[in-house]
């Protein structure tokens, strides 16, 4: 399972997950979208699915996945990487729910309603809107994913939530010292919540960027096994093929600026992919690593989906099926 | 003139404002309301000048506010107390101002995408999307109200700013000690930048709350002279007549939560005004307390409006009229 794609989505990429062994995806729906947008995001999803039926289906729970994987499809679980989905409005949650949202941030790089982004000044926690929405989504079974959040924001969520939260693409700080990425003090607080972190393969959350050796990202997740616990660890490759620069830009810029944002990665173009990882059928590639850098057969097929099965199985509540599956 | 209401609007209010002799009503046409449906509430608006055109004009420059004083009737500024209405989108606070939309507020009570409200527990300051949204007001000419808001996030405002900020209603934390009234800080800073502070005739925000005397007030007022300047105050009533109780829960609950917001003002219920003032027609009266607690006519006249329009000669740009007057 990959924990996190924005891919500018095709035939052919679904052909790669299929190629790639990739049973099961969080599939970025929205960014900067407000409720009505997320919609017709779920929309064009719903026409993927029915182009590509041999492919790929929608899941939007562990019975559903399992099924996708018994008939030889990639299950695709819907998430956002923004709260703006829901606007203003708790209500909105499971309203998303039940149109299949299974992972939600609460934060994007900036301040939201619901907690302050990592490129904020300022990181003041959770917001009062903030521990609503945190019970909503552990009330339903939602994962929370603190991705692009300020630490502040993600040890408040950790404490807040009575579920496993998530951090689903980024790498240790100590190895790649940018705030996008989490401290000691998130990796202890995520192994004492029982959640998780999916290693990212985005150049700019990787030490040395694009020129990052499979060996140096798989002695990384040896080191960190240590540290957060070996069945914490999952990969979320934040990859985001197809796409053209103007895709950075929507990212950074969404609509709050119409600047050329001031960003720590600098220019808004999208950075080369690692040699060993430029598309889905690069997956057993780094299963090889992870069994080269000592890990057990059991240990990697954890890190490489069981984990993300194992921490959905906690999070997610009663088996509910989404009523909008077409 | 009134620096904000937020009344049960109707044909009999309006007629109290032209008993009162209030010329000027900087109203306020959405707490919660997303872009759309600010939208109807213009519409809304634009019925209320169609049916009562003889007591009530929208206003949306110094050049309508004297025409309507000139024809005799109450001119109508538009303004949020929230920047709800512009979503997540900085272009939405053009084409708002393009309807007519004159004050914002960068927050109300929570935290906003552009700053905290003073309810939160952490106030870090103005966001960077608030950053952006300061700007785009100072160039279009609107007011920054930064009532309800914390004092980092207000301080940062009147710093970021370009032209002068006003706290359109509320009063001194030296008169009553609540974190929605202005700290000495936030004071002398209004006062350094040649803003404003709209006085709050709201029982919340008064010394002794429904039982506060019109002499206690004007006293307040004549120290807060001494200290902010006598040009720099006007009223901002918060009239909130003609409502039930239910206004109280939307302002304070909206739709980020269901539960009964805890709140320090208590249970949500429409406290009872003070005596000396519960419709537009007390106005004079107020006047009348002024001289008697020292000020002069001409300073007395300020308070109650001339440093309102001077405030807004200093903010609004090249007077540009609304294109969307109906």
């Amino acid at each position: 399972m990959d924990g996190l794609q924005y891919c500018n989505w095709s035939r052919a990429i679904f052909e790669e997950m299929r190629d790639g062994g990739v049973d099961v995806v969080h599939a970025t729906i929205a960014y900067h979208e407000n409720f009505r947008e997320t919609v017709d995001r779920i929309i064009a999803w719903d026409r993927r699915f029915a182009d590509n039926a041999d492919l790929i289906v929608k899941a939007s729970s562990l019975a559903d996945i399992a099924a996708a994987r018994q008939s030889g499809r990639t299950a695709i679980l819907f998430g956002v990487q923004n709260p703006s989905p829901i606007e203003a409005h708790l209500g909105l949650v499971s309203i998303l729910y039940d149109l299949g949202l299974r992972f939600m941030q609460l934060t994007y790089n900036n301040q939201s309603l619901l907690g302050t982004g990592w490129q904020e000044s300022y990181d003041g926690g959770l917001t009062r809107m903030g521990r609503e929405v945190v019970r909503e989504m552990n009330r339903l079974g939602m994962v929370i994913d603190m991705s692009h959040a300020g630490e502040a924001t993600t040890l408040d969520a950790i404490e807040a939530s009575n579920a496993p939260v998530a951090v689903t693409h980024a790498n240790p700080r100590w190895w790649r010292d940018t705030a996008r990425n989490v401290s000691d003090r998130v990796i202890d607080a995520l192994a004492a919540n029982d959640g998780m972190l999916g290693l990212s393969l985005y150049p700019h959350h990787l030490a040395g960027g694009s020129a990052c050796t499979l060996e140096a990202f798989c002695a990384m997740t040896a080191r960190l096994a240590g540290q957060i616990g070996v069945d914490r660890i999952g990969i979320g490759s934040d990859l985001c093929q197809g796409h053209d620069d103007s895709v950075i830009r929507w990212m950074r810029n969404g609509r709050w600026t119409l600047a050329s944002a001031d960003n720590p990665n600098g220019p808004a173009v999208l950075p080369a992919q690692p040699a060993w990882f430029s598309s889905n059928r690069d997956f057993p590639g780094i299963r090889t690593g992870l069994l080269r850098a000592g890990f057990s057969p059991t240990e990697a097929d954890g890190i490489m989906g069981g984990n993300w099965v194992r921490l959905m199985q906690r999070v997610f509540r009663g088996e509910k099926s989404s009523g909008a599956s077409p």
